[in-house]
């Protein structure tokens, strides 16, 4: 067998080792974050084929997963590119072998800048944002000093919303201060629908997106943009329809390079973005079949100390806690998958560094220490982060790889 | 200049490359975990010497960080051994040279106990704990079968609580089982008063130290201990004192080991463990000159939108968010450390994944998209996770070290 590396420099043992064939509910140290291949290919095809049907490319967000090997699934599934959110994640996506890279975030601090002119230098097709005269100055004056040109995306925002220009008179204030840096190459117009609100949230978002198509549309008539094909680009796993579509109404790929960047879809989830999916099928009941939840956290219960409660270890070293876990399916260790026991009425009712507070439901006669519990959650970005490694597994449980993450 | 390690096998790139000497003001991607060394090498001596001074030895609990560089210091200050959550901490640890090691955690599954044999076999001293007859007779098995010998530790509980034995007759019942499995050693008794409650907190756990003390003689009166010197040991980072008091009341240190645990104290925090410290010198007026906080993180001002509004690059990927985090000081970035700016008044509204909302107040028309800000968090543990590495600095906010983690 193989075993997958996860000894790195000065002898650096990770949570995670396992043998690759290694039978999840048999010989593997517990807790582990495991990714199911069957759903992950689904969703890989599933919004790659959105994207596609709306004419628009995809660059997923990496900042969710920040794991090389589903970056290149993502790629290999037709990804334009990848997105991420800070200079270091840039980096690390480029030493594994990502060439575009959408920084949908601003780019701020010298060292991120140098970080981002290395890429640069050394070939990456980088993107940043801007929404900042200050900040267009800096990096202007930075890449100026090293003969680099940096492309900008200008964000647009909304009030009370995170970053991005609030109005017209920003955009054009902005586009202006990027037209007198000879560094800087205004390449496009970013946002981000995930922090705009309304009584109707999604005709906010709608409305948003018809903002971001008819500002794009009004740079380009003043002639503001640098490239040929300017970017046009939003959308994270919540609203990524509306925004798709606003994008395929105004036929945007005739002039612009549309871009969709979900990143949370790859593996989905068992809380808020389930929600967030069943909300799009209701509005595209032509979506057949959407995503499924790929990503679960295994773990045994550790101690059943008193009645109607069972001590779990996992914690929020382990799994996302946005929102309590969600306890899905029950195995006896070393039984078969499709053996499972019940979970019914089992509720996580607290959660620690390492363990879990389950309640059981007083007909749970059945349970012993050594039990493992597939657990949900909601957010898969904060899942991901908790681990160096993540298991992929096959309908039987056996490990297929073991994917590295590089936070 | 050193260039601190950070590409781990594989190529991987994390964030917290560093030039050694750099200026974190200056030549320091941010956001960056960083650890102040006068308070840390303070804080280290203060709990050493408070171990000491009752009587007790010190085995910090590594859980917190997860930092080699740590331990060793530690180790260096005096601590008998360090504490560990799981078999995977266990094992990071002894490979990074820790010989004594107190998980103070059920050992459960057969991958998590075959990990736990293998440092054993390799010549480590573990201890773990044990809660429920099930469990004993699962570790007694797997031992027997490979000829090995476990020490193990009883733990007692509280109703309503955690883990543990619940009442006497648990404990006794226990013990039976232990004495039943040859290749179990009991070597002492474990507890943990962080999940203790009661109307009068600080008295509850000082009657939970007592029913320690007295489980600990009733044990050995009865022949239970399978070792000369059993260890009894309890106490996080916030009741470390009423813990060491009871074992100092009882001259435990003249019969068993006592041992305290404190894991937070090492850095201390800015939240939760900050008030615990003020009850603890309001109990103890005597203990002069506290624990410091000794850990913070330095992000930049990315976005300046609108009006009464900072957008930082600082987000739930970075720092612990059980409250949200502090401003403390302000810097410019290039700038001196003794020059700082105002915070006054500064408020982290929201945390996002990789965005900090910053409420500042009317007076704040100085701040500049690139500023500098040091975040206090409470609770340690869950700012350690987010990072590969730590930058250990002195006063001049020059990088002394950059601490690797094996999370």
């Amino acid at each position: 067998m193989k075993r997958a590396a996860n000894a790195g420099a000065g002898g650096r043992v990770d949570k995670g080792t396992v043998e690759l064939g290694a039978d999840l509910l048999g010989g593997v140290s517990l807790p582990a974050a495991v990714i199911h291949e069957a759903p992950l290919a689904h969703n890989l095809a599933w919004m790659q084929r959105f994207a596609e049907a709306h004419g628009a490319r995809l660059a997923p967000h990496g900042k969710t997963t920040m794991t090389p090997a589903l970056f290149r699934r993502q790629l290999e599934a037709g990804a334009w590119g990848i997105t991420l959110a800070t200079a270091p994640q840039c980096r690390a996506a480029f030493a594994h072998g990502m060439r575009r890279l959408l920084m949908a975030n601003q780019l701020v601090g010298r060292a991120n800048m140098a970080m981002v002119a290395e890429l640069i230098a050394a070939g990456a097709e980088v993107y940043c944002v801007v929404d900042g005269v200050e900040n267009v100055r800096q990096l202007g004056r930075f890449f100026a000093e090293r003969d680099l040109k940096l492309a900008v995306l200008i964000e647009l925002g909304v009030p009370v919303g995170r970053c991005g220009c609030r109005d017209q008179a920003g955009v054009e204030a902005l586009a202006e201060a990027i037209a007198a840096e000879p560094a800087l190459v205004l390449a496009g117009l970013e946002g981000y629908e995930g922090v705009v609100h309304g009584e109707d949230p999604a005709a906010a978002v709608s409305d948003y997106a018809q903002r971001l198509v008819e500002t794009a549309l009004a740079l380009d008539a003043a002639g503001r943009f640098d490239v040929a094909e300017p970017i046009v680009t939003a959308s994270g796993s919540a609203w990524y329809d509306l925004i798709a579509e606003a994008f395929q109404a105004a036929s945007l790929d005739d002039r612009f390079v549309p871009v969709l960047r979900p990143g949370c879809y790859v593996v989905h989830d068992h809380g808020l973005y389930r929600e967030a999916q069943r909300d799009v099928l209701r509005r595209r009941p032509d979506l057949q079949h959407g995503l499924e939840p790929a990503l679960e956290v295994f773990a045994q219960v550790q101690s059943l100390p008193e009645p109607g409660l069972a001590i779990v270890a996992l914690g929020k070293r382990d799994i996302g806690h946005d929102q309590l876990p969600v306890p899905l399916r029950r195995y006896r260790e070393g039984g078969a998958p499709d053996a499972t026991l019940s979970v019914a009425g089992w509720q996580v009712a607290k959660l620690m560094d390492q363990h879990a507070f389950v309640h059981l439901p007083d007909a749970a006669d059945d349970v012993t220490v050594g039990d493992i519990v597939a657990f949900g959650a909601s957010h898969p970005c904060l899942t991901f982060d908790k681990w160096h490694h993540l298991l992929l597994v096959n309908e039987a449980l056996e490990v297929q790889d073991s994917l590295a993450t590089c936070f």
